[in-house]
């Protein structure tokens, strides 16, 4: 088992989406799940489920769904660049280019866990609000992440992608998904191309925290 | 720093609901809500914010919604049980009584951190789907995670608590937050009055997780 300390595997899990083809040992994938199961669920009821997708013939059919989206969402990606500033501009290529590479390669990578969900053992609180419902991903996404935080011990790259919930409806044919269940992400997990995981940038502390209030940056 | 190993903690964080009013330390605290600032988030936008709350009018305000709203949940939940086999019904009175005190000391918690989200820095891929959303999520609860984590290695007690987001005008009237930024969850953080974290219950991996598809146990 992959020891590593707590707070170095969240500030260094990257999105890594250059993934080497090379197979995952049985044993480091069933860590990695194991992680993911333990996280909290409203009322702990455990709504969720992975389907670990191995298959050359599945993974090629996420792969040409997976390769028309990302295609769509780069056009329109880019198309928002115009006009901004140039060192924004370089970052977002880098994550763009990043992604390209993932959609040619989205096949080749040895593991896709596909995350699903059942809304009916969801108690979604934020419902009937005027504003999109969030609420359901309580009981999926701390398991995600802690697949992720998993896989950064493991030395495995992976990146959180929900993409493919665009075709939720093939997808579900694919991997025979009954109703009333939904897929909530897709994270293809591989031993990284290059470095991997590493520092990652995010916003400062103050600009993301306030103390008692909005907008009083917390010190 | 509180050192501890990543699956040490994803394998022993509780819903811990009994918290003591004895202040955090700031430095604490900050190392916390750090944990929180370096989740992933959709093409990494951070469309997040948490207001950090400590001050006693504030916090009995959200306290009194919170009472209001468990009331309602706890009369639901409870008519839910009849029938159901006793050791169930053990096992789920247990945690409505740890929720009964949450909800009669919640203003005494010394800190309670409100996510905020801003779904217009989101792309919800599955907003168009017939079934509720939950992608939105996956740019917040991320973050959620990586707190409940920080607070397990810091010895701090702590739940996931969506209840309020039934109340979202309100709460967002008394912090001041403005349009478009919804709250996505409270999180009540303070040392534990029991032992506080510990191992806890899921179902086994068999039963989350598929090899391939839908229904053929992950062994």
């Amino acid at each position: 088992m992959a020891m590593i300390d707590l707070y170095e595997a969240i500030s260094t899990l990257r999105a890594v989406r250059r993934l080497r083809p090379d197979p995952v040992p049985d044993e480091v994938l069933r860590r990695v799940l194991d992680a993911a199961r333990f996280a909290p669920t409203g009322g702990n009821r455990q709504p969720l489920r992975m389907i670990v997708v191995r298959k050359n013939a599945a993974k090629q059919r996420l792969a040409d769904l997976y390769a028309k989206t990302w295609a769509a969402y780069v056009k329109f990606h880019r198309n928002l660049l115009e006009g901004v500033p140039e060192e924004i501009v370089v970052k977002q290529e880098k994550m763009l280019a990043a992604g390209d590479y993932l959609a040619a390669h989205f096949g080749e990578t040895p593991v896709l866990v596909v995350f699903c969900f059942n809304p009916l053992e969801m108690a979604i609180t934020d419902a009937k609000l005027d504003r999109p419902s969030v609420v359901g991903g309580a009981s999926v996404y701390p398991a995600v992440e802690n697949l992720l935080l998993a896989c950064r011990a493991e030395g495995l790259g992976c990146v959180l992608t929900t993409l493919l919930c665009e075709h939720e409806d093939e997808v579900r044919s694919l991997l025979k998904i009954p109703d009333p269940w939904g897929t909530a992400a897709v994270i293809p997990i591989g031993y990284p191309v290059h470095r991997g995981h590493g520092p990652v940038s995010r916003r400062p502390i103050g600009k993301l925290a306030f103390a008692d209030e909005w907008g009083t940056a917390f010190e």
